[in-house]
């Protein structure tokens, strides 16, 4: 079974006031899962050594804060200042990150649909987060796309409830973006949520992990068909 | 006479070992003019109000900084964040910044050539900016172009002594990137320079000032011409 595998996943919340915070409160009880540290940076005072170990023993490191003036906010910026020393992060030192997948979980106060040329903020995120990208580059780590969350505090139930998803998703499903793994995560997360639930509810999620399991064969089926008269027609 | 006006500039020199950088003490000394108010920024510890009122005396706001991560070091992250209050800086503050010029002076540990798509750092500088870009657009300043200082360290003094004269045109010239203005700025610093010498080199300035001179002149003769003769065929 693809995407069956398992990460480690080290959340590097960098905000100045977490606890107040109910976008970050929110977040944190997401990614209260086994494969997930969370650790947060509130403050200027960084343990280096501790957290150059946290990143060593981590597949997936994403770094979450409130875009602040289209980048981090000064806590965390420090915190990378601090980490990734030239001695531990570059390619050719010993803590090299090198494999390692870099993600931006990022919060916004204004609209992600004003950051586009020609709206209110006239610039994507995909530039605004350059300076990320580069540092992936450079410590030859695979960036992820960014994680959006679109002002937190205007979202509905509903929202809420796909953003949770897609977000224990950014954190914990191997390789993102693959649709196959996408399926296979959500059929895990299901077969783990009808062990715990009561009986009566058992059976009804049963039938949609059932309807999704289908789904997906039929899916396999098409891919399988499409390549077999692709290969004749060679 | 174009290019004759006088505009005040302060600059935010972000680095967390100011008295440490031999590249931060060539700029100080460079940057020791009337016109520009030289503002270290070294610690995570703001005067908000203070440096508010500053930024409000300003026409040209530079933000001068080593690259650390393909961004500004912490504590001048801090500075825009503790500084830049929504009630401040925003258009329909009071302490708006419409109109202001926003500089940024960047020196690089790694070689500016490395700066292209392909090449070592794999981004251009003006894209690893764009966040500064963004922030100037939400604030309506006017955004100039980068200012360089390619790995200080390497230069040799002939280039130290072009990166000074840069460096003092940046920070004083108005109207940045208009020929006539750089002209007219050079006809004036040398004219200043030529009243401080002693009586044997002041001659030998003048010739140098009166050719700078007559080469502009001519240059507005050609341009005269060439705007009759197009005027002509119209």
């Amino acid at each position: 079974m693809s995407g069956g595998g398992f990460i480690k996943t080290l959340v590097i919340v960098g905000h100045p006031q977490i606890e107040d915070s109910s976008t970050q409160q929110f977040l944190k009880k997401a990614a209260d899962l086994s494969e997930v540290t969370w650790h947060p940076v509130n403050t200027f005072n960084v343990e280096v050594a501790k957290d150059q170990a946290l990143i060593q023993q981590t597949d997936r490191l994403v770094l979450q804060f409130p875009l602040y003036w289209y980048s981090a906010p000064a806590v965390l910026k420090n915190w990378i200042d601090q980490v990734l020393t030239r001695h531990f992060a570059y390619p050719d030192a010993m803590g090299s990150l090198v494999g390692k997948e870099l993600g931006i979980a990022v919060s916004l106060g204004s609209p992600a649909r004003n950051f586009v040329a020609g709206a209110g903020e006239n610039f994507s995120l995909s530039q605004i987060m350059i300076p990320f990208q580069a540092l992936a580059h450079k410590l030859q780590m695979t960036y992820l796309p960014t994680f959006v969350i679109d002002q937190f505090g205007y979202q509905s139930d509903e929202m809420k409830a796909k953003l949770l998803i897609n977000y224990q998703r950014y954190l914990t499903q191997p390789r993102l973006g693959h649709f196959d793994d996408q399926t296979d995560w959500l059929v895990n997360k299901l077969s783990e949520l009808i062990a715990t639930v009561p009986e009566d509810k058992k059976q009804q999620l049963t039938l949609i992990l059932d309807q999704i399991k289908n789904d997906q064969s039929t899916l396999e089926d098409l891919q399988m068909n499409l390549k077999m008269i692709q290969d004749t027609e060679e």
